[in-house]
């Protein structure tokens, strides 16, 4: 693939975007089911370059290319089923209440082409063949795919894979493009012909990106899935706990945004596990210097920081290279300490380190979460099965999720998984628009609502017709709506 | 209602939230029934102020009231049902293809306080109890209403309504407020406890607001509903067409963000018939003497234009009050003199003044509108019943549904109904984020997405609970999903 012009760019995804926007929906399923087999075929192909350009392991990217894999197939199966559409046709009604109403029918359809970021930390499901591209082209939007410079020859070679297996699959040509460099990316943000746009990174990128996205002359929606620290409520802490908490903030080497950043323990809970489990984990190297740099220099931060009491201080060294290398850091801190240097302590640290956060009493929580933690992708919470149950922990379940895209009862927030009913975006800075990036409902981003009044059926959507051909969920409301509404007030 | 200060206004509106956004479905349906019932109880008094402050008919304020309490009703039955929560339930999975899945249960939630602002056109059905206010309290949202200058006694009166019947039906103090003046509503839109904001109103105001909005230390969701012109193309010009034409364009005094503004019509059809239509077209106040200044100046501009012939000259004159009292004003350009005058022509004029456009071939119209029209809030078709169904028109159909919100065929964009299916809402600048702001669709714009994950039943929000007792559409995906996909590819 070779690098065309920004402005070539522009004008081929607005070339294919009319003609995939009307691809019959079960041809455009086909062909993510395409791109999802395609990827799998060179899965060993992939996984090798994936390995060296990241220094992920071998069986997390394995995994990892099953997700994405997945999260096609499961889009594929959104797009068949229609729902997606939102179908309301509205009979004409000469006897309204408001007036005669003429039919009219609406869907939504796709928001036109979408210019997608993709993330250094998931080689596969958050770049190039990831979620945002997935949600894009199921919307019936052409990708731009801008590359992540953190794995260049796996994104030449993924996007090669994909656009050959849609164009094979019969997808107009140039639905799906890559670019590389920021400059390109922001150059193209800024083109008049990219309608939305899609990030996953840093607060700062993301957040820049985002301006840039809302002070275009023609403002797009941006959804930058961006910082988050997930923060865990314990109201026990014993050894199997704490070694599942060291378990998923070392996992990927800490290197996932949802992983447990805090986790708050009660005052006086027996803290040694963690020293133990954390000692038992191999050293990572993390994704490039520039994140082992970053990483470095927060956890002096965080280690230097007064009242900080060491669990375990693991290690962060680098090679002759620049990579680094780390094993787990976890401090712990009371409430007081945390409030007092939060300038220090609540800032995302992209790396295996965490912080444990001792509370002297279960009912300032609630409070003390809205104040620190406005904003992040999930929340957690672990009681014992007594208290899950007696109604005590109501107001801090209604503080997390207002707060929080995703709210759990114990388990761990690393490991999302693509599923329906999956919510991966939260408040900002979680996400800069509060939509999901993970799970089937991530489509909506890509869509807009388009009204037909008065249409003879040869000029409708099929999607709108009364003949139904792709067979989509469709809502009707017939005449005489208007004398019904009272059913339901006494 | 007195004026409280912002930051009580907005602490009042944060306390409201979580009882609100509690509430039992059917109570909150309730509650904004009870609304319309007091609007309508209290219609002569409110449509007494009305026209004394906007100039606007009896007849017209009486069915805006009755449309008013309709969209009330109607986002009442909206919130009843509960489909509108799209709630999916993903059960536990062991076997999920891509690792074992917790039980993850999805919901939107109220997005928290908003603060509306109102239009100064549509004194009822977009101010104080109209379709924003309505859509928002509907998604379990605290409203706080920026009232408009042009209608303050009006708006005092109306909110007082609204504030009391919200409070009779045992909703929370607070849920919903009133302010005035323009630096407050600055102030507020800044204010971190205000989540969401909406607005229907100039490109110019809405912009800054919009920018406002996106540019916070945490940015929100603005949806403004801006400028729109609203092309109505037309295969044929008989004088039929052309009466209705000014109809639509002179009801209200053109100010309505659907008036037609351009008509195009095939060059060598006869237009005499606009002008005896004019004519008979009773002079018409302006809403207020700043707006009729604004139209004034807007039609010296378009009669002073290079190349514009006037069909109807029409008149705007003021009285001693300032108030400008109009009759409607047509001119008729060649596509040439169009696209050569685009700045002074293209700008919509909020009054009584529209724009005939004499095309010399039907296939240049999709290039055309694409070019000029790049957002509206509709765009019309006018073409013989052969020329419906023979496919000629779908590139031109094509092109509006990329641009506009919603595409009539035949009719008139003006008379928006308020029915599940309608979009009032398109790409920029109809909107500064494509939304719909008429209609039950409306509702989505104040609503997130909250997933939880391994939640004991008891502490679930009702509408995601296996028992289900608000009796809501819950779309569950079982275990084997995995399974499935490939059923649908060949």
């Amino acid at each position: 693939m070779t690098q065309k012009s920004i402005d070539e760019v522009a004008a081929t995804a607005v070339r294919a975007a009319r003609p995939f926007a009307r691809t019959p929906l079960h041809q455009r399923g086909a062909a993510l089911v395409a791109v999802a087999q395609a990827l799998e075929a060179a899965g060993s192909e992939l996984i090798d370059i994936a390995r060296r350009e990241t220094g992920l392991s071998e069986a997390r990217l394995e995994g990892e290319l099953r997700r994405t894999a997945w999260q096609l197939r499961l889009f594929a199966e959104t797009v068949v089923d229609g729902g997606y559409l939102d179908v309301r046709i509205d009979a004409a009604d000469p006897d309204y209440v408001i007036g005669p109403r003429p039919d009219v029918r609406r869907m939504l359809e796709p928001i036109g082409p979408v210019l997608n970021f993709a993330a250094s930390n998931f080689p596969f499901a958050f770049s190039v063949a990831g979620g945002d591209s997935a949600a894009a082209l199921a919307a019936g939007c052409p990708v731009v795919l801008k590359a992540h410079s953190g794995h260049p020859e796996l994104s030449r070679r993924t996007a090669e894979i994909v656009a050959e297996a849609l164009e094979s699959a019969g997808m107009p040509e140039g639905v799906f493009q890559l670019i590389a460099g920021q400059e390109n990316g922001v150059a193209l943000l800024r083109d008049e012909r990219i309608r939305a746009g899609a990030f996953t990174g840093s607060t700062h990128i993301g957040r820049m990106l985002a301006d840039i996205a809302a002070s275009r002359p023609v403002p797009i929606p941006f959804y930058g899935e961006l910082g988050s620290v997930n923060p865990v409520y314990a109201t026990y802490a014993d050894s199997a706990l704490l070694e599942a908490f060291v378990t998923s903030m070392s996992g990927s080497a800490g290197q996932l945004c949802t992983k447990p950043g805090f986790l708050f323990v009660p005052e006086g809970a027996d803290l040694t596990a963690v020293a133990d489990t954390a000692a038992s984990v191999a050293e990572h190297r993390l994704l490039n210097p520039g994140i082992g740099r970053a990483f470095s220099q927060r956890r002096d931060a965080v280690l230097g920081a007064t009242g900080v009491t060491v669990l375990s201080r693991g290690e962060a060294h680098s090679d002759d290279a620049g990579q680094v290398y780390a094993t787990p850091t976890v401090v712990s801190v009371d409430v007081d300490t945390l409030t007092q240097n939060r300038d220090t302590l609540l800032e995302e640290s992209f790396g295996p380190l965490s912080v444990i956060v001792r509370y002297p009493d279960r009912e300032s929580l609630p409070a003390l979460h809205a104040e620190l933690f406005p904003g992040n992708l999930t929340s957690t919470v672990h009681a014992r099965a007594e208290e899950l149950v007696d109604g005590s922990l109501t107001p801090l379940v209604d503080a997390l999720a207002e707060t929080s895209g995703r709210v759990l009862f114990g388990g761990w927030p690393t490991g999302v998984s693509v599923t329906p009913a999956m919510q991966h975006g939260g408040p900002y800075p979680a996400t800069t628009a509060d939509a999901t990036s993970v799970g089937t409902a991530a489509i909506t981003r890509f869509l807009r609502g388009v009204s037909y009044q008065g249409a003879p059926q040869e000029l409708l959507p099929p999607p709108l017709r009364d003949d139904n051909p792709w067979n989509v969920p469709q809502r009707r409301d017939e005449p005489g709506h208007s004398h019904e509404w009272g059913s339901f007030v006494g």
